[in-house]
């Protein structure tokens, strides 16, 4: 990061003493406000709600806010930085919502590590809220705790870091389909990175059609005599058949793996990839490189390696993979549709919409996503996610 | 109430689908806007706050920030209505702070009544405020989760419903003795409810210079043979000499009790006042009949029975005895002046405040307190607040 950025940005939070500010939708300027807006005239929507729970949509700010939940255990680029120090990150999240998709989003930063303890809070404190956005998890702990969220609360859950980035990384690859003039079916993808991210990329890709995607991660590439070895995460991806084996491998090496393969998705800090890795893929390979700050390949390298084309998660290069083109239209969309969950298929429906924001003519290799400032995104997500929880009848009477 | 009012109010809530929003304080409108406020600038608020504790007031929004934390036992006069119900209550006390005050307070309706959890929970996600304002939780729980938060949280700590009518009632009665020429050493005080308010109203009594102030309660007079009955509210303010004993009582009826007193305060639904019992009071009773929304006599038969002020909950009667008063300009100051604590001086600093505000040859019998839409309440409150702050050395380095 360049020293004038990080002068400015701190220049930027000091000078505003933060992000956020929580005001009011209605005038309280004289007693007659004050009777309506608080006593005694408040007393009126709390009785409406305590005869109809499902009133508090009606009455309270609830159905359009979500919380920003922490444990700041694994923070950006930063690692386990612990809730304080996670808040300006968690901040940034809730003034995206609002800028994006008119979300009013609000941090929780938990000063607790541990998932039963988190779900449990999430839980005690949901009555505010009429969505959940989980945050810089580590994991495997951000995937047992958003499992029993979704499972014990009526209202959408989410964590971003999983499926944001599997959402966009499925319109990215969409993409590169339409203007290759290949399909999805035919692919090989190897799959670097096989935490929460990458099981949410993998099962996201496997729902879209594809058939081979095979893992690589710290231990190596993801093989049967392995498995007794695995956390329940890939274990899960292995029995569910998301991850397959590849046949005839050298060695257990990236560099082994890569080879006649079609697709490269890194999500890992670990992977190193080169130019000889790139040429000795199939023709015209798809290189989605996102490790944060450093991709595992630089773009230019993989150009110069005959990438057909290359994303990564900056905005310095083209086709950032950013997961602000996901998020605020999926809430914005799951809220509208008073949607009571997030589904596999509601993240699809967002892929492609993000996809096709592009059309067919205007597709080119470095612009096979949208940037994350064209308004008509969070739009056409937010839509396609509506339609997606009608079709499904998943949304509150 | 009116049910003008009633339907007016639900249809300023319905309109605005509640009363709060979270906005951005700065700007987001391109991918430079976005490095600073978000990934990549944001990493350097984040490390400078793990590496300095005290740069999150700096570099986030926590500073202006505090919760408004409810378990929805005792909301407004309409008893344990949940978590759910009582939050067009808390966001009207959100919007509160901010109209009046400019303190950024969002609600947190906690779906457990269980004061450990509650203590353990509002721990946790501490991180993100600046301040703890307890709502609406029943006694004897209010007493004992105010106190463990005080003791185990580094920043103000606050449960309204206990203290802000003390401080009000304590400014009704510093400017009742200014205006008749009394001194608030020679009152003799009847205090009709000795739960978590009462208890609080009898302390800053003291503290402020009272000597004798008995207690009434749904078991009569409170008196030294029915101390074993007794929960350890109560105990606790006799042990501390706080409630005096009666001499001479005929029997233990509130109307025995108010004989030859010279102040009624009333903070319970359960007692009645009537006419009678004012005219046997000392000459020129200060009476406070802060049952809500029924007096426990009404103002017009309190004068009638020669009171000479008469102070009530409500906004249509001279004299209310108006929370607002208090809670915005207490989190103000102490929020200024980096306070980590409220202590019972700054809630005195606060009661004198809002009695001054009132000049001399202002005082008027039914002009003792301000209205709360007086802009020079805030100003002086929070002065006053942080001046003992100060004076105390109990601020942040």
């Amino acid at each position: 990061m360049e020293s004038d950025i990080k002068k400015r940005s701190l220049d930027l939070h000091e000078k505003n003493t933060g992000k956020i500010t929580v005001i009011s939708k209605v005038r309280v300027k004289n007693s007659d406000d004050l009777s309506l807006a608080y006593s005694p005239g408040v007393a009126e929507p709390c009785l409406k709600i305590k005869d109809n729970p499902n009133d508090i949509y009606k009455y309270t700010s609830k159905g359009n806010l979500i919380a920003i939940v922490t444990d700041g255990s694994a923070v950006l680029g930063l690692g386990n930085i612990g809730p304080h120090a996670s808040l300006p990150v968690m901040e940034g999240k809730a003034i995206l919502f609002k800028e994006f998709a008119d979300v009013d989003a609000f941090p929780i930063c938990l000063d607790t590590q541990d998932p039963e303890e988190i779900i449990n809070i999430v839980k005690k404190i949901s009555p505010t809220f009429g969505g959940i956005n989980l945050e810089d998890i580590s994991a495997p702990n951000c995937v047992i705790i958003e499992r029993r969220l979704k499972e014990e609360l009526d209202i959408p859950v989410f964590h971003d870091d999983q499926h944001g980035t599997a959402i966009v990384t499925s319109a990215a690859l969409i993409n590169s389909c339409r203007l290759s003039g290949r399909k999805l079916e035919d692919l090989e993808i190897v799959l670097s990175g096989t935490g929460a991210a990458g099981s949410s990329i993998a099962r996201l890709l496997k729902d879209m059609g594809v058939k081979k995607i095979y893992g690589y991660n710290i231990d190596g590439v993801v093989l049967k005599d392995k498995y007794d070895s695995y956390s329940f995460l890939i274990k899960e991806l292995i029995d569910q058949s998301i991850i397959d084996f590849p046949n005839n491998l050298d060695n257990d090496s990236l560099e082994a793996l890569m080879k006649h393969k079609d697709v490269f998705i890194g999500v890992s800090v670990k992977a190193l990839v080169t130019k000889e890795m790139v040429s000795s893929m199939n023709k015209d390979p798809f290189i989605f490189a996102m490790a944060n700050p450093d991709p595992e390949i630089m773009p230019d390298e993989a150009i110069e390696a005959k990438a057909f084309v290359v994303g990564t998660g900056r905005s310095d290069f083209p086709n950032q993979i950013n997961n602000v083109l996901a998020f605020p239209g999926l809430f914005r969309g799951a809220l509208d549709s008073k949607s009571t969950k997030i589904t596999e298929s509601m993240k699809l429906s967002a892929a492609k919409a993000i996809a096709y924001i592009i059309k067919d003519e205007e597709l080119r290799r470095d612009y096979i996503i949208p940037s994350p400032f064209d308004k008509r995104v969070v739009v056409a997500v937010s839509k396609a996610v509506k339609d997606e929880v009608y079709r499904l009848k998943i949304y509150r009477k």
